[in-house]
C-alpha cells in the first residue's frame, strides 16, 4: 500500500485537511456548537475543529483548535479516529478528519460559536450542518455503537 | 469548522495522504493482499491502495491504484469512507484513509501483490499486518457491522 521510502515531494497537491472531533460525555451525548449568525453556514451545528497548520501533525492540531474554540485541555492519547469525508471544492479537495474524545479537563464553553449543545447520537441527523459534516453523522453513529460492544482496540494481530 | 474562503497556502504540511480500499464481496468477505517478501513488510497483509499524487482526489487516487493493483474498475460512486488512521514517520504523517468497495467491474487479481485472499471481518485481525493497517481493521468492522443494521446514509438532516 506504501512504502516507508516514500517521499514528500509528491504530496503538496490540494488537499485541505481539517480536523474535527466529537467530544462524548459520561452519557453518551456529542457536542455541537452553532456557528455564528454572520459566518457561512451560520445557525447550522457542526463538529468543534479546523485546519491542519503547516507542519502540524492532525492531532497537534485538533488539540489547539479545543483549546482555542472551547477552552479544553486534551491528551493526544484520547483521540480515536472514527471517520472522514471528502469534499471537492474549486481547485482543491477538502479533507475532514473526525476523532472521539471522551476525555478532557476543563469545562468546554464556546469561544469562537454561539452555541453547544449535547446531543443523543441518534439525534445528531435531525440538527441542520454544513454539508462536509453530513457524512461524518452516520460513520461516528457506526462507531459510537460498535464502542459499546467491541473488543479493545489492542486486539489486532500483528507478527 | 472551516470556511470556504480558506486559501490553500497553509496546507502543504508534512501530510502524506495515503487511500486504500476494503473490497467487500455478497458474502461480506474483505479483500487482503499480501506484500511481496523483496519489500518492506513482505509477506504482511495489506488493504490494497496508495499515495495520492499531485493534484488528485482521493478518490481518483483510489480508482487508480485499484486498477493498478488489481486490474478492476471502480466507480467514485462506489467509494464509501469507512475509516481513516495516522502514523507520524521522521519528518512527515502518513494519514491513511479507508474506503469500503462493494462493486466493481473485473475480477481482482494481484498484479503488484504476491497474493489476495478474501477473509471475514471477524478474522481480519489475525493476519499479520503493516502497522499502519491495524488500527483501520476496528473502523472498519464498526462500520461493516452498521451497514447491516443502519438506515440509509441520506437519511442525516439538512435544512
Amino acid at each position: 500500500m506504501f512504502d516507508e521510502t516514500t517521499t514528500i515531494a509528491s504530496v503538496s497537491g490540494p488537499i485541505l485537511p481539517v480536523v474535527a472531533a466529537a467530544l462524548v460525555d459520561g452519557m453518551g451525548r456529542v457536542c455541537l456548537q452553532q456557528r455564528p449568525a454572520n459566518k457561512s453556514w451560520g445557525g447550522l451545528w457542526e463538529f468543534p475543529g479546523g485546519k491542519i497548520e503547516r507542519g502540524e501533525s492532525p492531532e497537534a492540531a485538533l488539540i489547539r483548535e479545543l483549546h482555542e474554540e472551547l477552552a479544553i485541555t486534551v491528551d493526544q492519547a484520547a483521540l480515536e479516529p472514527a471517520g472522514f469525508a471528502t469534499e471537492s471544492l474549486p481547485g482543491r479537495h477538502l479533507l475532514l478528519l473526525l476523532y472521539v474524545v471522551r476525555d478532557w479537563t476543563g469545562t468546554p464553553v464556546p469561544l469562537e460559536a454561539d452555541d453547544l449543545i449535547w446531543c443523543e447520537p441518534a439525534a445528531m441527523a435531525a440538527r441542520p450542518m454544513p454539508p462536509a459534516d453530513v457524512p461524518l453523522v452516520r460513520q461516528l453513529r457506526a462507531y459510537l455503537a460498535d464502542s459499546v460492544t467491541s473488543v479493545t482496540p489492542g486486539d489486532s494481530g500483528t507478527v
